[in-house]
């Protein structure tokens, strides 16, 4: 069967390494250090799980703020910028896909930083570029209030424009200005002088061209600003996608948005968000989904739902069919519009009891709770639907769920022909299929 | 010799790793890939070389610009803070000297950075806190002019008040929080609502206290403003010194202004830069001093410090002696300076020839011209006057004066009592003798 993947291309499997893991009671896991989140060779530890699976990256999402919620894991704590730089030393292969604020950073700073890492790393690096919607985090930037949606995206979209005018300022091409005796002119490395709504910047970088010519960039809205910004920008989309129709829809409306913006449709590849919960049989990985919810039972998943959606399903018992008009967008929304959006997709492309929504997500994402059979068998069938291009895969417990996806599903995907075990040498864009978008420096 | 070491408070020495070397031709060096310095291993080969030596720290300049002089190595290319993580996984032990602007960065994100590095490092860093005079800088930061001296030296005064406070937002000891099933209340991670002529700043900070409580600061500027903030905040001064007398004068200064701001006088340790250039002899190492500047004689030094110090020595030639009022500060100067008063200090102190002082300094910082056993000297008479705690060498050619050094110096340093081989176990602040600030945090 492996003979057939070559004609394929690449499923691409990401893993987040966040904190202690995606589920909020992670940190209190039996058996595991509590502050393990704390502590570098904890991250070291899965990165390397990671990579004896053959993932393909390693994901951080971000926030520069401490999450209100003190009875839930500390999700972002070390700078994903700082700690992906270490891992990139560590560990080789493995790409490491970053988040970063366009909202509270400069162009030219995150510009420099990013290409730092691409250089360092030998080309393993893929921002996701997203905006800020937590009023914490704009009280650290600030006295001013978060800016609405619709000017955080204007802000991203000039960001993204900047930042990439500063990757594309050195030529691509730097060999022989040594001979004269220079190592640049302003012919090779050029001023930007861009003059914006938000940014003034003059350049150039003062990082050269990389290995892969510049990172890929990602894109993680589902707000019509975020399609947008996604179709203008986004290599990769890290989507909340909840159903094979619903997932059509979304990646039609990207597509659709890119052709728009004079790209092609097929450059952009869709890796939603995906929670495992595996376990030995589907009984046993139902009760721990509801045990990583600190009960016993079904309830609490249904109100954790509820409180997380609050308003829109107030009222509404376990056993109710979900009105997806509810979960319609509502103006002037602050927090994330795309889990909200992935719900009512759900629940439009078929009636579907608030019971059945709980166990169709876990934070916003889509949830599979099954065996490593099970597991397998979905990711397969998304892949061969031709609807998604990977996961990038949230792990409830961090290492353990992360080690029993490497042990127990990878192998299941490399017997079925749809993962190559190991590594193709290159790099992310080289691993992913994607184009260069200059030509690479030349080494001497 | 050895058993005199326990006694003596440690000879602190860093390496300066970077780009190509400390000198300008250096890019150029016979045998040496032009363009290694966007080669991480490059970085890494220095590191190790340098932790073969048992030297303290390695040190980053930065400017967040390319520079304008293209015959010269880029000095500043990868953040150092992605370059200094990425050692951290690589090389054990040795320290992480890193500069970051105080002017056009967010204190919170760079509180959180370094706080970052300092736990993944296991309590490694030192932030080189620094205010931005180069008007590039400022043009990749927005469209307003680099403001004066006095405004970047009140911005950075309270940008490391914020980062600070931010540092101590968490409790010292973190344990005991998971017994009650949260992970802090607002006594134990605490908002510090900052709210001053520049920033407003919530938190707490979203990374909790690290190994060393948090990262040493130092200071680099010898302004009236450099030397007040120095006595503020800092834990390490890198100044140029170019004499031992002008060096008693400079480290009075700011050892009161550190007692004006209720710290104790033996709080701030000094760590001067230092140029070694080294040759089997005095005159082989004295026309590698020439060769370095691309000339065969000394004119060319003399002209380079003409150029550097424009307009102030200008019409002098080769044999006059140096008027040292001719290098007292210039109202309204934007450069540094530091290096025109380390200059005039000399200058003040004897009579001294322009030539003289071409043998003075290179890029600012000291030169020492000589053989192995002359640079021990040197460093060793320096050290026994109890003037400076150490010294942060900048090696001309990289790695090679490292390497030189590292096989030539450090033996006889050793073998004089004045180095210890080897590493001390524990954070900088043990390595380098400071008392902790806070409590480190106890793992469970």
């Amino acid at each position: 069967m492996t003979s057939s993947i070559p004609d394929l291309p690449p499923l691409i499997l990401s893993a987040g390494i966040n904190s202690t893991g995606y589920s909020a009671g992670s940190w209190n896991s039996p058996g595991r250090s509590w502050n393990r989140f704390l502590d570098y060779s904890h991250y070291r530890n899965a990165a390397e799980i990671a990579h004896d699976g053959g993932l393909d990256a390693l994901f951080l999402s971000d926030h520069p703020a401490l999450q209100r919620d003190n009875t839930s894991r500390p999700i972002h704590t070390f700078d994903p910028i700082v700690l992906f730089a270490s891992l990139a030393a560590a560990v080789p292969d493995i790409g490491f896909f970053l988040t970063a604020s366009t909202s509270y950073n400069s162009p030219y700073n995150l510009a420099r930083r990013l290409a730092s890492l691409d250089h360092i790393s030998g080309g393993r690096v893929v921002w996701n570029a997203v905006t800020s919607f937590n009023p914490d985090v704009a009280s650290n930037f600030g006295s001013d209030p978060l800016p609405e949606r619709e000017e955080r995206y204007r802000r991203g979209t000039e960001f993204i424009d900047v930042v990439k005018k500063l990757w594309r300022s050195w030529d691509a091409d730097a060999e022989g200005f040594p001979d004269a005796g220079t190592l640049w002119d302003d012919t090779t490395a050029r001023r930007i002088d861009h003059r914006g709504e938000f940014f003034s910047v003059q350049g150039p970088l003062n990082v050269p061209i990389g290995p892969q010519g510049y990172p890929l960039v990602a894109q993680a809205g589902g707000s019509v600003q975020g399609i947008d910004l996604a179709g203008r920008h986004a290599d990769l989309v890290y989507a909340p996608l909840l159903s094979i129709p619903a997932a059509r829809t979304f990646t039609a409306e990207v597509r659709a948005q890119a052709l728009a913006h004079g790209r092609s449709a097929g450059e952009v590849k869709f890796v939603p968000g995906l929670v495992p919960i595996i376990a030995a049989t589907r009984a046993e990985a139902r009760r721990k989904h509801e045990r990583l919810n600190g009960h016993d039972g079904e309830a609490s998943l249904v109100a954790a739902v509820v409180k997380r959606l609050a308003p829109a399903l107030d009222g509404l018992s376990a056993h109710d069919i979900v009105p997806p008009e509810r979960l319609d967008p509502v103006p002037g929304q602050r927090g994330p519009i795309g889990f909200a959006r992935s719900f009512r997709d759900v629940a439009a492309a078929a009636p579907t009891t608030l019971r059945e929504l709980a166990r169709t997500a876990e934070g916003g994402h889509r949830l599979v709770v099954g065996t490593p059979e099970d597991i397998a068998a979905d990711i397969t069938e998304w892949w061969k639907s031709g609807t998604v291009d990977g996961f990038t895969l949230q792990f409830p417990v961090l290492p353990d769920d992360l080690q029993l996806f490497v042990d127990e599903v990878i192998p299941l995907l490399v017997r079925a022909g749809v993962r190559r075990p190991g590594y193709v040498p290159g790099t992310l864009r080289d691993k992913f299929g994607f184009g260069y978008p200059v030509e690479r420096i030349k080494s001497a």
